[in-house]
């Protein structure tokens, strides 16, 4: 009998051949025209999950597209993991700039090109080619698993909270495991352990009734967009830090080995600041630019309007302005707080000539954090240690992934994400691909993965 | 022989019967359906001109509406003035809300309906019913009179400049008067004799070459809408100050005389509140509302806008950020330094992690005045106290007249506005009036203008 690494060595060409045909299905969440197609990948995986020696396996609705569901769960005394992934992509214009058609997987140079074959589908089935590979060789999981696939994930989860509401009992797990972030590098894994959460508010700044003359009212009249600067500079200083009293209540310090850990991760300044055209970056003293990302709360304007924007000019005061602002939040800031400092430091610092609203707008999410000494983020250090020969990254995201937040705060079970794809993989956009020899690697390592998360606690 | 005044008194229903006449034209300059009426307006106005005595009638073409010129030339050894008035009237929209049809005059509770009938035709017909009286009585006029009527007032003057450079010789005057105002109340008349000036640019603040997701560069990459407020609070105070080094060199002060001036109309801050929505008034310390509008130069944003302003919630960081600002400037600014002083300190103040670019929009105009110990001012003084039996106003405005500007910079002759009508005349909205008492009063008033006028310098 083959060890479940041979089973994989043996199913190379097996494995890449069943990724092809999950590739064909163009399962394009944000198109209507795609819906079929959207639940046609979604049978499609519930099969496979049913042929690899998943139990369970089934599609379960949603108020939108369904979840895909398997479970294998004989390992009684054993954790279990509860492992997410999505099988949904995104659209694929412009469509020219493709160089083959994105739902005709080829292999070229020693990639695979297609939509969806690193984000997400590819990590989907190297996960269950890593799970056909233990049950084949030995009979058994050595821990209990629940795998879920969301089919929103692309279209920001509208349903996922709903879903895991609605099957708490089923999705009760001892620790989660999320496959959809990337490596640092060829050869160089990564594990997030933390991401930031977010408040985002809008902001009304109103002088009058009407929008004014500003020959007949200007140097009587209040004007909104000055009482908006005034505002925003009262926020902010000008090297980034916020102004607002409590803002910071609860951050949690980073750790000396946090520390120690990012700065393993390359940071490019002249490669980020060409990419997006940037004179300068800009920040708080006293961080890196990847520390202020990753582990310092952010308040940013998302959007600013009023007044007179067409071309031309029009003299006017305008009656209004509006500004969108958000916060990035770390653990373990409290949103409500924190929109609440928001709200009464705005109240406080406004020009007493004009009239300030603030709405709070959806979209707001708790900031999430696995402690790096969680023996849940010791196992998986110790198994991508193991196959990759290398120390894994330990890092963070300055972002926010709802699905990670729903399932951390619903499910209340400690979270990793860890990913084996290649950071260049051109996700989202045209000629998306998968390092080949990654996606085999990655099968091992989901593999080992597993036998060292069963050990915890042993 | 009756006397003008006895004339004028004799022909008070045949004066009104006249401008109902003229009211009946809707020459709506904006709208261009209504091109014909413009055109017919002109031609009945010229019309008015030859029957009341006028020589040279005509209507003469522009790149748009035509200007109507009339003239009486046959006072040697005295003043030629050029009166200035527009018989183009505003749309009548939103109609519902009118009591008549606008372009059916009727009489109601000693006021004359219609569009047209303050502004500016009302003011045109007692001119040259005024006019009329003058020459059917003496057979001459005090002085040489020039009279236009312009036909693009109300869409902002577009063809007014190239229209007196084409006919810079054939209105070649000693002073130009333009009645196009209203006075401070019934009975209470206003002489204006200062405007302010304009400059307008556009503020571009960039700092990436696309929008940026905020998760992702929130803490990294700089802010183009903080970096917007942190520039316009530096170009004024909280209180209204403009900060800019050398904006306010050449400002002209006030003379006490000037303040006492200002200080006889009435200023009704409730009322003004009331009708803008304002929660409170704002500028400069040390100046009345009044002083810091008509003699105080200013510095409005007119427009803001970057980044999302959609519905919900998107967090990016914006790419860039654009502001529309102007200028309001009073004698004796030069424009030219203001806008450059305003380019340099933008340029200086900036952070220097942005990129920023002003763009000049068109519409910059100069600051005018005619000082009021001019003796225009002081005969114009003369003969409105000597008809209304008050001392009459000598006011400023706060806002700008493009063919003010244009006359005083192209003719160079000194002006004077002198309006006849009372400020309530609802002008561009809905049952525009006119005040008969003040009508005929207006028509006795431009008779003693002329007289007065053709006595400077004797």
């Amino acid at each position: 009998m083959a060890t479940p690494e041979e089973f994989l060595e043996q199913t190379r060409e097996q494995g890449l051949k069943e990724l092809e045909d999950f590739l064909r299905i163009p399962s394009i969440s944000s198109q209507p025209e795609h819906a079929n197609d959207v639940r046609r990948a979604a049978g499609h995986l519930a099969e496979q999950y049913e042929r690899v020696g998943l139990e369970n396996a089934q599609v379960i609705e949603t108020g939108g597209h369904p979840v895909v569901y398997a479970d294998w769960l004989k390992a009684p005394n054993k954790p279990t993991v509860l492992l997410y992934g999505h099988y949904d992509v995104q659209p694929v214009d412009p469509l020219d700039l493709w160089t083959s058609p994105p739902f005709e997987p080829i292999r070229q140079d020693g990639q695979l090109l297609g939509r969806g074959s690193s984000d997400d589908k590819g990590q989907i089935a190297l996960h269950w080619q890593a799970i056909q590979a233990r049950l084949n060789s030995t009979g058994e999981l050595p821990l209990n698993l629940k795998v879920i696939a969301e089919g929103e994930e692309e279209i920001a989860s509208p349903h996922f909270e709903a879903f895991v509401d609605a099957n708490a009992e089923r999705l009760k797990t001892t620790y989660c495991v999320v496959s959809d972030t990337s490596m640092v590098a060829k050869g160089f894994p990564a594990i997030t352990y933390a991401l930031r959460g977010l408040i985002y508010v809008e902001l009304r700044v109103e002088v009058a009734s009407t929008d004014m003359h500003s020959g007949l009212l200007g140097g009587v009249a209040p004007n909104p967009a000055q009482a908006l600067a005034e505002i925003l500079v009262r926020l902010k200083d000008a090297a980034g830090h916020v102004l607002v009293p409590g803002f910071y209540d609860g951050v949690r310090p980073l750790s000396e080995e946090e520390r120690r850990q990012f700065a393993r991760v390359p940071f490019d300044e002249a490669a980020l600041k060409k990419t997006y055209g940037l004179t300068a970056l800009h920040g708080e003293s006293g961080f890196t630019p990847t520390e202020r990302n990753w582990a310092r709360p952010t308040l940013e304007v998302n959007g600013i309007w009023g007044g007179y924007q067409g071309p031309g000019a029009k003299t006017i005061i305008p009656a209004w302005t509006a500004a969108k602002i958000s916060c990035r939040l770390v653990p373990d800031q409290d949103p409500n707080s924190v929109t609440q400092a928001l709200r009464d430091y705005i109240d406080e610092v406004a020009p007493k000539t004009v009239r300030v609203s603030l709405a709070e707008l959806s979209g707001h999410g708790d900031p999430w954090i696995t402690p790096i000494d969680h023996p849940l983020i010791k196992a998986a250090r110790s198994a991508l240690h193991r196959v990759y020969g290398t120390e894994p990254a330990l890092i963070r995201s300055g972002g926010s992934i709802g699905a990670v937040e729903v399932m951390a705060r619903r499910l209340g079970a400690p979270c990793l994400l860890v990913g084996f794809v290649l950071p260049d993989s051109l996700a989202h956009a045209p000629n998306e691909r998968l390092d080949l020899d990654s996606f085999y690697l990655g099968r091992k390592a989901a593999l080992q993965l597993w036998e060292e998360i069963a050990g915890i606690g042993d």
